[in-house]
C-alpha cells in the first residue's frame, strides 16, 4: 500500500509500505476512506516531537471500512464503516474505567505517533472495540472525520472543562481549527456572548460566521483591554486557551472574572507565568486535558440530529495520493485560508 | 473600650478606643468573648498589606455576645452567643447569591482589614444576619473560634476544591494552622493516605497526631522524590498548597498524578512558574479561592456531633489584655510550638 | 387602587382596595405595569387551595415600577423598573443560603396566595432586595413577565433537574405554558430529540414551532407505545412531567430508559403508583421541585442576548381593568388557543 | 467438581458437575477460595426469580485463584488471587463506557442467575479483565468477599446516590447485610447522625456497634413519629431504603426533609404509593440502582488503608461442602443472628 512516511525533520514521502495485519486479537485493520492533517502533524515535521521515529506513518484522524478484525473483536466486522478515534483505549485499565482514555495504559494518543497512523491506504487499530465508532449508512462521512480529534478536543478540553453555562460570557483565544471546534461546541450550552480572539482577520471572520458574537484582533497587544471594555470591566466567565503559548495563556488569566474557569487546550512547549499574586483570591479553576474522546458518542448524536455541522470546518479537498501538496497547503493555512483539508482515498 | 490598634509597620498598641455603635440597620455590635491571632495579622504588621491604615483595629476571628442590633436584623438579638465569620456577606448581591461570599459587593473579608476588627472588647459586624452564627447553650465556645476562619479556609479552599474522595492519596504542603485545618477536615472524606509536608519536625509530629499517615520534612529540598517514592511513583490525587510560595506550589505540580487536583490555599505575593510543558496533557485542575465561609453551618454540625475537634488546634491561652504578649508568642510560632492562641476578654 | 379579589370558589371581582404600604424596612411597593394569569390562579378559583382566604388579591407574576422602598432596601429605589419574582426570599435563612428560595423561612411562594398579589395596580413585595430583578432601559417588558414564574419553573424543575445533555432524547408530557417553557429552555442544552406529548393538537402544533422534533397526541392512550417506537424501543433519557396526574406520571416511568431522569413539574393532588418492581434496577432519578427562581439572573441573560424569546408564549392582550374577561379567555385555553395572556395597567 | 445446584423451588443439592472451561477468549476460570450466600439466593430458592432454570449453579460472590485464562485476557494470569465481582462487564458497550456496568449489554448481573455461579469449586468468569480485581499478597481474603456485592451495593445505591455529606442526618431503613454495608460506607462522608431502623433488636444492636448514632425499632409502626422526634421535626437529609417493601419505602418519603434524597437499594416485587401530593413541592430526589460495582477499586483502597473493616459483617463460617447447612443458618438469619456466612473451599 501507499503511505505518508516521516523521515526526520522536514522530510516526508508518499511511498510503498506493507499493508498492516492483525497483531493482536483485539486489533482491526481499516481501509482509509477519508483522512486529514492536524496541526500536530506539522509539529512532528518540525521535529518538535522527537519520539516520532524515521519510517513512521503519520496521521491520527479518519474514517474507513473495516477490512479485517482480530478474534476477540465483537463490536465490528469486515465491511463496517467506522470513525477512527485519535485516542486508542483498552477499556480495561484504571484510566479507561474512569473515562480518561487519554492516559490508557495500553493506548492513549499513539496513532501516527508511537505506531503507524491514518495517512495511508490502510491502518491497524489496536483495541478496535473501544477505539472505533460505527457510521450508519447514509451519513456524510467527510464531516465525520472531524469527530476523530478536533471536535472532541475543542469540546472536552475547552467547553466541558470550562463549564460553559447558559448566559455566560466566554472568550476563546485562538481561532484555528481547534479553537473553532470549541466555538461550535460551546454553543451546545447557549452562552450569551462568545468573544473570539486571534491575530488573523480572516479566521476572525470565519469565527463570526460560526457564531462568535464579538471578535478581537490581538495583533496590537491590546486584547486584554478590548475584552475588559466589551465586558464592562467584568471579564469573562470562561476563557479557553487554544494556542499553547505564554502570551495567550496570560490573556486568559488577565480577563477571567472572579469565580471563572480557564480551560487550556493548547499544547505548550514551555512553562508560563501564573499570576498567583492576583489569582489566589479570585476563586478560579484552571484545567488541562489531553482529549479523552469519551464524548465521541454524544458528539455523534449532535451531528446526526443536525445540531452540529462539522462540515463547516473543511476548506480544502485532495486525493490521498496528493498528500504532499495537501501538507503544503495546510502548512500555509493563513495564506491559503485553510482550516481542515480532506484527503480521499480513491 | 480597649483594642489592639495598628500604627504602621511593626507598631501596634493595646489602647482605648470608642465602643462601636450601630451605623446601619443591618449592623450588630458584639461583645467579644474569645478571639485569636491569624497569620494574616502578622503579614499586616510587616506591612505586606498596605491597604490597612494607621488606627485600624485588627482581628477577624472570634466568638461573642450580641450587645445591640440594627432595626432590620432579624436572626439575632441582644444576648445571643455568636460565632463571628471572618467574611461579611450581604446575602443579596450577585456573588452572595452564588455562595461566593468572599466577593460580596458590600462585604467579603473586611473585618480587621478595611474596617475595625475583633481584637477588641467590642466589634461592629455589618450584615449581621448573614455574617454571624448562633452558638447553642453549653457549647465549647473556645473551640468554635476555629470556625471563624481557619476551618472553613482549610475545608473550602483545600478539601472541597481538591475534591478529596474516599481512598485518595493526598498531600498537604504546609503544616501551619491552615494546613492542619485542611488535614482535619480532609478526613471527612476518608482518604486512604494523607502525606503532610513541612520543614518543622514539631509541626509534622502534630500532623501525625491529627491523622497524617505519612510526613515528609522538605528542608532538604527532596520533598518531590520522597512523595514519589511513598506513592510508588504514581504521585498524589490531590495536592493542597497551604504556604503561598513558588517553591511549595512547584512541589504540588511535580507530585500531582494524571487526573489530579491542585488546590491552592496559600496567599501568594508573587507569580509562580506553571509547568504547562508537562501539565498540559495531565488532565489536572488547579483551583484558587478566598474562603467564602459558606460551609460554616456544615462545619458547625460536624463539631456539634463530635466528628471534628477544633480544640486540638489551640496551643496557648492569654487574657485579651495580654494581646501584645500573645502576638509575640504567635510571631515565634516554631520556637513556641504555637498553633492557635486564644485570647479571652475577661 | 383597583385589584382582582378572590371571594371564595368561583367568585372574584375587580374592585377598590387600599393601596399597599411599606410594612417592614425590607419591603418595596411596586406599581404594576404588566401582569398575567397562571394556571395556579384557576386552581385557586376552583377551591383547590383552601389556604387562600376571602379578600385575597391574586397573582404572582408581573413587571412594574418601584413606587417606594423600606429603609433597609439597598438594591432598588423609586422609579426602578423591575421583574417581580413569584417566590419571595429573605436571603438569610438556611434554605435561602442553599439557593432553595422556594422553602424560605420567611417567604417562598406567598404572593397572591398567603399575601396580596400582583393582579392589582400596586403590590407590596417583601424582602425586595432578594425578590425583585432590575430591568434595563429599552427592554421588552412584556416578554420579561415570563421570567416571574413560568420560565424558571420549566427550566429549574424540568430542564435542570432532568439534567438534559447535548445529544439526549427527551420527552415533555404536557404542552401547556409550563411544558412549553421547559421545551424552550431545554434547548439551552441541545438535546437531539424533543418529543412533546399532549392531548391537544393545537398545542402540539405550537410545540413543533417552538422546537419539538416529534409530537405525540396521547388522547388514544397509546403515548407509551408511540414513544417507544420513535426511540427504537430504547426510551428517553429525560422525561419531564408538566401535568400533575397519575396517568401522565406513569407515562414518564414507562418511557424512561435505564440511567434516565424523570423530572416532575406538575402540581399533584393525589399519590401516584411508582412501579418499583421494574424501576428498582433501572438506575433512574426522580426529582420534585417547587421553583426556586434561583436561575432568574441566568435566564435574564439568555433573554438579553436573544437566545430565548419568551414573547412567543404570549397569545392574548388585555387591559388590567379587563381582567375578568382575561380570566374567562385563559379559563378556556384550549378553545381560545391561549397560552399566556398579558394584562397592561394603563 | 462439586457445586450447589438449583432444582426448582426449595430444591437444591451439593452435587457433581463438570468443571467449567474457557468458552470465549475473554473468559477466565477461577478456583473458588471463599464464597458466601446472598439474600437474593434465598429469593431464588423461593421461586421469586423464575428466570433461574433447573440445574443452575447459584452464587455471585467470592474470592479465588485464577486457574486458566482465555487468549485475550491481559490483566490476569494463572495463579493470581482475585475478587469476583457480582456484575460482569464487557468494558466496551454503551453502558460500560458510562460506568453503568449493571446494564452491560453482554453482562450485568448474570452470575448464579443466567449463567453458573460461585457456589462451586470452580467458576467461569466472562469478560475477566473487567470483572475480576487483583488481591495483593497478604490481604485478608475472607474480608474481601464483601467487595463482591454487598459493599458496592450499599455504597453505590445507598450512600453515593443518597449524596451523603458531612454533617448530614441520615436514616437507613433495614439493618440486614446490605443496610449495614450502607451504614459502614456512609461514614466515609462523616454524617452527623445515622438513624438505623429495623424490627430486630439484635440487628439494631449490631448497627449501634457499627456506627449508628440512633436506632429505631419499627415493629410498633411508629418509626416515622420516632424519627421526626429525633430530628426535632425536621426529618432526615438522606433516607436509604434497604428492604424493598411499600411500608419501608413510605417511611422514607414520610421522614425526608425538603431538599433531601431518598436512595432505594431494596429489590421490590410490587409498586409502591408515591405521595406526590406532598412530595411535588419538597425538592427531593429519589434514586434507584442496580449495583454497578464501579466503585470496587475505591472500596478496595479503603479496605487496604483500614478505613473500612468488612470483616465485621461476617458472623458464621462453614466449609464449602457444608453449604446446605450454611443455607439453613442464613435462612434463619434473625434466630441465628447471622449477617454474612463465609464458605471455604478446603
Amino acid at each position: 500500500m501507499k503511505a505518508l512516511i516521516y523521515h526526520g525533520i522536514d522530510k516526508k514521502d508518499w511511498e510503498e509500505k506493507p499493508k498492516p495485519t492483525i497483531n493482536k486479537t483485539t486489533d482491526a485493520v481499516v481501509k482509509i476512506l477519508k483522512t486529514t492533517i492536524c496541526g500536530t502533524d506539522l509539529h512532528i515535521m518540525k521535529g518538535d516531537m522527537p519520539a516520532v521515529t524515521d519510517g513512521r506513518i503519520l496521521g491520527h484522524e479518519g474514517v474507513g471500512i473495516v477490512e479485517e478484525v482480530g478474534s476477540s473483536v465483537s463490536n465490528f466486522k469486515k465491511g463496517d464503516h467506522v470513525i477512527i478515534s485519535c485516542v486508542t483505549s483498552c477499556g480495561k485499565c484504571e484510566y479507561c474505567k474512569k473515562g480518561m482514555y487519554s492516559h490508557c495504559e495500553d493506548g492513549g494518543w499513539i496513532l501516527g505517533y508511537m505506531i503507524d497512523g491514518t495517512q495511508a491506504e490502510y491502518v491497524r487499530i489496536p483495541h478496535a472495540d473501544n477505539s472505533l465508532y460505527h457510521i450508519p449508512a447514509g451519513s456524510d462521512e467527510e464531516a465525520l472525520v472531524m469527530l476523530s480529534d478536533i471536535l472532541p478536543t475543542g469540546f472536552e478540553c475547552g467547553v466541558l472543562n470550562g463549564q460553559v453555562k447558559p448566559g455566560d460570557t466566554i472568550a476563546i483565544i485562538g481561532a484555528g481549527p481547534v479553537g473553532l471546534a470549541a466555538l461550535l461546541t460551546s454553543q451546545f450550552y447557549t452562552p450569551a456572548e462568545i468573544i473570539m480572539i486571534d491575530m488573523d482577520d480572516n479566521r476572525l471572520a470565519v469565527a463570526k460566521k460560526f457564531g462568535a458574537t464579538q471578535t478581537v484582533n490581538s495583533s496590537d497587544g491590546k486584547a486584554v483591554e478590548k475584552v475588559m471594555k466589551l465586558t464592562h470591566n467584568r471579564g469573562v466567565d470562561v476563557a479557553i486557551e487554544a494556542v499553547g503559548m505564554e502570551a495567550t495563556f496570560e490573556i486568559c488569566s488577565d480577563i477571567i472574572t472572579a469565580g471563572g474557569h480557564i480551560a487550556n487546550i493548547g499544547v505548550h512547549g514551555k512553562s508560563v507565568a501564573l499570576h498567583m499574586e492576583t489569582l489566589w483570591s479570585k476563586n478560579i479553576t484552571i484545567t488541562t486535558r489531553l482529549v479523552d474522546t469519551v464524548t465521541t458518542p454524544m458528539l455523534f448524536k449532535t451531528v446526526q440530529s443536525n445540531k452540529l455541522q462539522p462540515k463547516q470546518l473543511i476548506t480544502h479537498h485532495f486525493k490521498l495520493s496528493q498528500i504532499i501538496e495537501a501538507y503544503d497547503t495546510f502548512g500555509h493555512a493563513a495564506k491559503e485560508k485553510a482550516l481542515k483539508v480532506i484527503l480521499t482515498n480513491e
